[in-house]
């Protein structure tokens, strides 16, 4: 491929709508193009890349024993309320009517079209275990699409299905996937992605992983513990708290505290640390906008995740007006009569606590000295709390945890029977007894992997993709162009390199040093070549990595022969550890 | 893969909603499934089938200098406001909105996204000419899906756009792409495509060519001179009549012709061929509810893609009622004064004609002796005709044309600068002059593709799949699976087979021969290797095509070698004639 035929701009200004890097030097590289709001078209070098991708999850889909097929990405709307997802999820399900008037839904995920397509296959245990995946576009209305490729609404992504007939079935696939998993991005050049637990969301189920890779622009949250390598996202991470409890317990006292309307400002004024405060934090349940309050110690934060999970639907930050009764500002859990007749929750971090500061229901005032066990017997706890930086690992117990940023690659779940069960899939036994098969699903975006793999190879002047990825292995640039002999031997190099089987991007455009290299380090391809005047005197080419860690002259007649051994040594260091 | 493990069922009854033979064979086959009207999952024998073929493009896609982008599916309705399309498009456009009620459509072709995605790289003319394309999943709303994957809502295609700054230019392109289709075409086992001048509907432009696999199952109908060559789809061939006319004119006469109300019934009744007659055939204008009336010979029917190409606006079959003043059966070109003021025009073949018949605009009246020179001296003649088996032929004159059925499985246009005029999309010339490029546009449905090669090569036990796109190259069979001795053979050849690098499904079932058979036909892999107690004890194994053409038996110890030898005899037959 010529670098002058290449359709697409590359530019030197940051887009000033890129939050990150990933993002702007692909839209700077001529990669992608905005079409809409987390809608985008590439170009073909990311087209490239993708491709590579795909086909790197397609080979290690396959070892495990995966068939590809197709769903559809148009689905009608009634597969969706089989599973009861159809209602259950919000407005990220994108809904419309076809021409018929009948309702139809674009896939965000597929578990229903899988169990519709193996309903009748799946009807004997003989068949069992098989696994079905697709690499297919994707549609999820995000309320936020961000950060170019991490989040967007249209979306490619690999999802794969397993059928079992045992747990134990399930869980012995499921190991193997996860180390497909790890194969996969191990050969997409971040072997550096950890596996967390995770929290299973909207997608059913118990137990699950997300493949994180660590980076300050990443979305989610992780509690990792360097001393025992536990690590969960911080949506699922059990945050354990150790309550100190005084001797003594004081007299339960209603104190005044004027236009103190958050628990640091009573903390502050009545001298007290905040650990030994209750927070309220109020919700409303989205259904029926019921209301939620969590008395939680002030010096923590709710996990919405959890009281989520908890309350099995979904909430949001509570609207408290005149109405509710809710005393905003001086909420406690002694004496509470509010006319909206909360549902009361308490973290497990105020369990047994005493001596604590908390709202008394009344404007302006709270109370000081409550005790829980003597206070409030009946209270039963929870844990609603986020884990902290220095918190307690839930795995060793030694006060460790560090909470860093990463960005999804890719999940893993162990679904049960939640879609076989709604959608009624079974199968009968060899005693003939029947059954639902219980489902694994795995998935992997593509655009979203390749941004993370930019965003983890870069610099500010490109990316630097790895080999097994990169849009062209070698990147050929033929210096002053305009000298006839020059030009000559670069084509010959072209044509030699192209016959040893490289795939190579060929900028013979007659323009500056300066233009040259910076549209070749926008585009990242790992092993540069030089064709210069300069070189030919002495008979050589330069032969650079993007990443400069080589730097070498070779002698023309030898170049192709070390082009290939270079690619194949950065090819090597995508390979998986055995 | 082992045929055990094969997700998907096969079957013997023909499902009583396939209508066409390709579809049959594919539900049956375990090929496909139905999700919803026109919307199918795949499994993976069709998925193998349609990736192969997905290569085969863009292997000829890339000779051509091709760059493979991806464009979205879900695109905002701006781009489609853009061109015109967003209301110019009936309903088979999906129109919906998403969650911020920002209206979007979903991608059926992907013009509007072509010019957005170069419309500032092609800024300039040295940037000239390009061609950017996708395989890709579209959605088209079809009002009447058929067909199994012939005519679906929604399906993967291919699409190609390239640009270019002279008619010229894009002339010597579009020829090069038209010979890039043959190749594709020959490659996927179907060389028998013609390719026939096509109208080009809402693509816009003017010339444009469909690829025809001629079945009688086709949906469209193709007028071919087996004399000169000529071949047209019926839409848009012209119809050539040689007009009589009689030495002498008779007099204009209205004469009493009760109750007849078909120009069938009158022509009987006065003793006229029809070919004497004036058939008055009515439609309105979708938008505006205009009446208009087609006055043609009484022997010949309209051709309606011609009138609405010509009104340059839809049109359905009128509803005549009283208000109308149209005398419905009796409507004639004379003292036509209808109160609805009706668009009049004229077909080509009454050009000139005399002692016609025709409705006189009076309930149970017609004329006779109409002479259209001297009775209407100001008509003008349009070719508003569909071509007939045994008419003229436009390019040699004979009277030769046959009228086929073929199913389109491609298509491509001149698209001249509809899209880059409306979508502004500009370059400037060497001259510093601006201009709008000039574009061509080339697709392939690539299901459909699959689906054609069925209807052309099956039988009625399966698909016979040419070596190219099979599924796999090599079908194993183990007969008599429970013999130890036969199955451990098997098994061996099963992994010698595949260490020669090809493509194995192998069936080691303990089923009947008959079962193991007509799975193996419903499959359609070229090459069959038959291992079996019988053919062991003569150290043999049979190896036979799909299409019984070779049914040889080989020794053991050469069967591995004489079937690769005859993939790639099978493999030459899809080589394109250079």
């Amino acid at each position: 491929m010529k670098l002058d035929r290449l359709v697409g701009e590359r530019f030197k200004e940051k887009p000033s709508d890129c939050v990150v890097d990933s993002h702007a030097l692909m839209v700077r590289g001529g990669y992608m193009k905005f079409v809409a709001n987390g809608i985008y078209s590439s170009f073909m070098p990311l087209k490239r890349i993708t491709k590579k991708i795909e086909n790197i999850i397609r080979d290690e889909m396959d070892k495990i024993d995966g068939q590809e097929v197709q769903f559809p990405v148009v689905m009608p709307a009634s597969l969706w309320e089989e599973s009861g997802r159809y209602s259950s999820i919000d407005n990220s399900l994108c809904r419309f009517k076809d021409r018929n008037g009948s309702p139809m839904v674009l896939g965000m995920t597929h578990e229903e079209a899988a169990v519709q397509l193996v309903r009748e296959y799946g009807n004997s245990y003989n068949r069992y275990p098989f696994m079905i995946y697709q690499i297919q576009t994707k549609f999820r209305d995000e309320a936020r699409p961000r950060a170019g490729l991490i989040r967007v609404r249209e979306f490619t992504m690999k999802d794969a299905y397993s059928f079992h007939t045992s747990q134990e079935d399930l869980e012995e696939y499921y190991d193997k996937c996860y180390k497909a998993y790890e194969r996969i991005f191990a050969r997409a050049g971040i072997p550096e992605t950890i596996v967390v637990k995770s929290d299973s969301g909207m997608m059913g189920g118990s137990i699950s992983h997300e493949y994180m890779l660590l980076t300050p622009i990443g979305e989610d949250s992780i509690a990792i513990c360097p001393d025992c390598g536990y690590r969960a996202n911080m949506e699922a991470a059990e945050s354990i708290i150790k309550n100190t409890r005084d001797e003594a317990s004081e007299e339960l006292k209603m104190v005044h505290t004027p236009d103190m309307h958050t628990i640091e400002d009573v903390c502050k004024y009545l001298d007290a640390p905040s650990e030994k405060s209750l927070k309220a934090v109020v919700y409303q349940k989205n259904a029926t906008d019921e209301y939620v309050i969590v008395f939680i110690r002030g010096d923590l934060d709710v996990n919405e995740t959890k009281l989520t999970n908890f309350l099995g639907e979904n909430i949001h930050p509570a609207v408290i007006d005149d109405e509710c009764g809710i005393v905003a500002g001086f909420i406690g859990p002694v004496n509470m009569d509010a006319e909206c007749k909360p549902l009361i929750l308490f973290d497990s971090s105020v369990k047994d606590t005493n001596n604590m500061v908390c709202g008394a229901n009344k404007a302006d005032y709270h109370y000081t000295g409550l005790d829980m066990q003597r206070d409030l017997p009946d209270a039963e706890y929870h844990d609603f709390a986020k884990i902290r930086d220095g918190g307690i690992c839930p795995n060793c117990g030694k006060e460790t945890i560090v909470v860093s940023r990463g960005i999804e690659v890719g999940n893993i779940f162990q679904l049960g029977t939640k879609y076989t069960k709604s959608m009624n899939m079974t199968y009968l036994d060899e005693k003939g007894e029947s059954h639902y098969p219980i489902m694994g699903c795995y998935g992997i975006g593509v655009g979203r992997l390749a941004a993370s793999v930019c965003e983890a190879h870069h610099d500010e002047y490109g990316p630097v993709w790895p080999m097994s990825i990169a849009p062209w292995q070698v990147h050929l640039c033929c210096m002053r162009a305009a000298d006839e002999a020059t030009h000559e031997a670069a084509d010959k190099m072209y044509e030699e390199l192209q016959n040893a089987g490289l795939e190579v991007i060929y900028d013979d455009r007659k323009v500056s040093a300066g233009v040259m290299f910076s549209d070749a380090d926008l585009l990242g391809v790992p092993v540069r070549v030089i064709v210069s005047p300069r070189n030919l005197k002495e008979n050589v080419c330069e032969v650079v990595t993007r990443d400069k860690t080589v730097q070498e002259k070779v002698p023309v007649e030898n170049t192709v022969e070390a082009v290939k051994k270079l690619v194949n040594e950065l090819m090597e260091k995508c390979r998986p550890a055995e």
